[in-house]
């Protein structure tokens, strides 16, 4: 049998992938293309967000694994089997790289940093006050692998850090809640909302101009998982207001993002091209060959994904 | 007897500090000036960047305690009594505030924040690769409370450290030396440098044109402790020589750093307005506290200068 590697990598990331794979990997046969005549050997696929319908026409195919954390994309593609398993990757580096992020965008808005940015383009020598992390509230959505990482190296870094999730998800040292009150409580309690939640149907533009308004004013936004998250207009909307103090954003519905687009220069706007978390292949491999033995091994894979609740 | 604030404070720095003090100690006689006909009662003075001079005149003078963790600017005014022990200030809170931005200046220069804010200035979307922080070797100068505090963080943090110090001073988790040939191997092998030396005869002007030569090309510098540690000029070519990949500066020879400065529109310069540490009145006053307390009682004072070396 042979694994496909389906992605829409250029040649260096294709060359460094196919050897992190191979690698942790040299009894398996690993094809980059579906190979005229080879199609029916493939029974495993890694997906790195293939284009549409490459992952058709596989007849032994008995394991999807996607190479990144989300899997909206896949679960998109209509051709995608609707009866073979699907796992997420859950790479422990791309984990630390996310909560990498977090802590820097919440230290640069705890200390002024992003302030100071500013300050320096103007040439103006204006010192703010220094608070201790412990005054300040962090809030943080989706409690999943990275959503937890993130909050416990926030408690790490001596933050009052709020949880929420759909389901009850208890991290220690963090407040968490489920359901829509623990959500109003946090989002009236966290000066800084960082979003690691799921993108499914029902979060599909969870950060509209109602739920921008629950925040406490002057907030900062960060998001870290997906653009649709977000309603811009509605973002945009609640900076120019003062509602949101500051928005950290990585994704955005249209990648990448237009050179016309207003987040590009707003004062308030600090914009990552999609940056906060790159699956690391060198894990991410391990991580791979984990369910690829499992699979032949007939034990129970990891990280599958439940398609009806789309994550 | 009586304590002496002697500062430059404002009217509203002085409130805070007056009520912090006074909040714990609340048995003292506080002065904010050295009334006339009450300066032979002052047996303590507190020092936040006086006014050279300031405590000239104090006949029962038995202890100046400083407020600010660097004293060279206290040992430069010659008007202060040389047989009068001086304490420097130890507070946690502002060895944390430090240790946080170090923590910020090493991610945004190890997950290449920086460029990514030059990048977002010209609407430019380009992604680079993410590196594990175990693969960034940080070297930290000066193993002092605050050099300790930061070198534990960052290890904390996942970095490779390296620790250098005039006398051996062992760091858990960090390869630390002293003397010219640990300098060197650190200087050669960091990628990224922090200064958090003591201001002394013998360290000013560390970072001239000789010793950024040594640095790995294209390292980064981030300046914590005092602008007089770098020659600006010898800074500013090895900037645009590529030698010095990009700085972090806090503090400057001039402060206010002067609107005309190169640093301040320098693309390969990240400037703050001296705002990496400060001491926070509410922690400092209890250390204060403590040593006025020690003082009274006839028992040992905590963190004394030795003027010899300068700190």
């Amino acid at each position: 049998m042979a694994i496909l590697l389906a992605s829409r990598f250029g040649a260096h990331d294709l060359a460094v992938w196919r050897d992190a794979l191979q690698g942790v990997l040299p009894e398996e046969t690993l094809l980059t293309e579906p190979v005229a005549g080879r199609a029916h050997e493939i029974d495993i696929a890694l997906a790195a967000n293939p284009p549409a319908g490459a992952l058709r026409g596989l007849p032994a195919l008995r394991l999807v694994q996607s190479l990144w954390a989300g899997v909206e994309g896949l679960l998109a593609d209509r051709s995608l089997p609707a009866d073979v398993p699907l796992a997420r990757m859950v790479d422990p580096a791309m984990n630390a790289a996310m909560a990498e992020t977090a802590a820097w965008a919440v230290l640069s808005l705890h200390r002024g940093f992003f302030d100071y940015a500013a300050q320096q383009r103007e040439a103006r020598w204006q010192t703010h006050r220094q608070r201790r992390a412990d005054e300040v509230c962090v809030g943080v959505l989706g409690l999943g692998e990275m959503g937890r990482t993130v909050a416990l190296r926030l408690v790490r870094d001596g933050y009052r850090v709020m949880g929420w999730s759909t389901r009850a998800a208890p991290v220690a040292g963090v407040h968490t809640g489920a359901g829509e009150a623990a959500l109003n409580a946090l989002l009236s309690a966290a000066e800084i909302v960082i979003n690691l939640l799921p993108l499914t149907p029902a979060t599909r533009g969870f950060f509209d101009a109602r739920r921008l308004a629950q925040l406490r004013p002057g907030a900062a936004l960060v998001n870290l998982a997906r653009g649709a998250h977000v309603v811009d207009e509605a973002l945009l909307a609640a900076l120019d207001a003062g509602q949101i103090g500051h928005a950290v954003l990585d994704a955005f519905e249209h990648e990448p993002l237009p050179a016309a687009h207003p987040y590009w220069s707003h004062p308030k706007v600090t914009l990552l091209p999609h940056v906060a978390a790159q699956t690391d292949p060198r894990s991410a491999a391990q991580v791979v060959a984990g369910n690829v033995r499992a699979l032949r091994a007939g034990r129970p894979l990891a990280h599958l994904v439940d398609r009806s609740r789309g994550y």
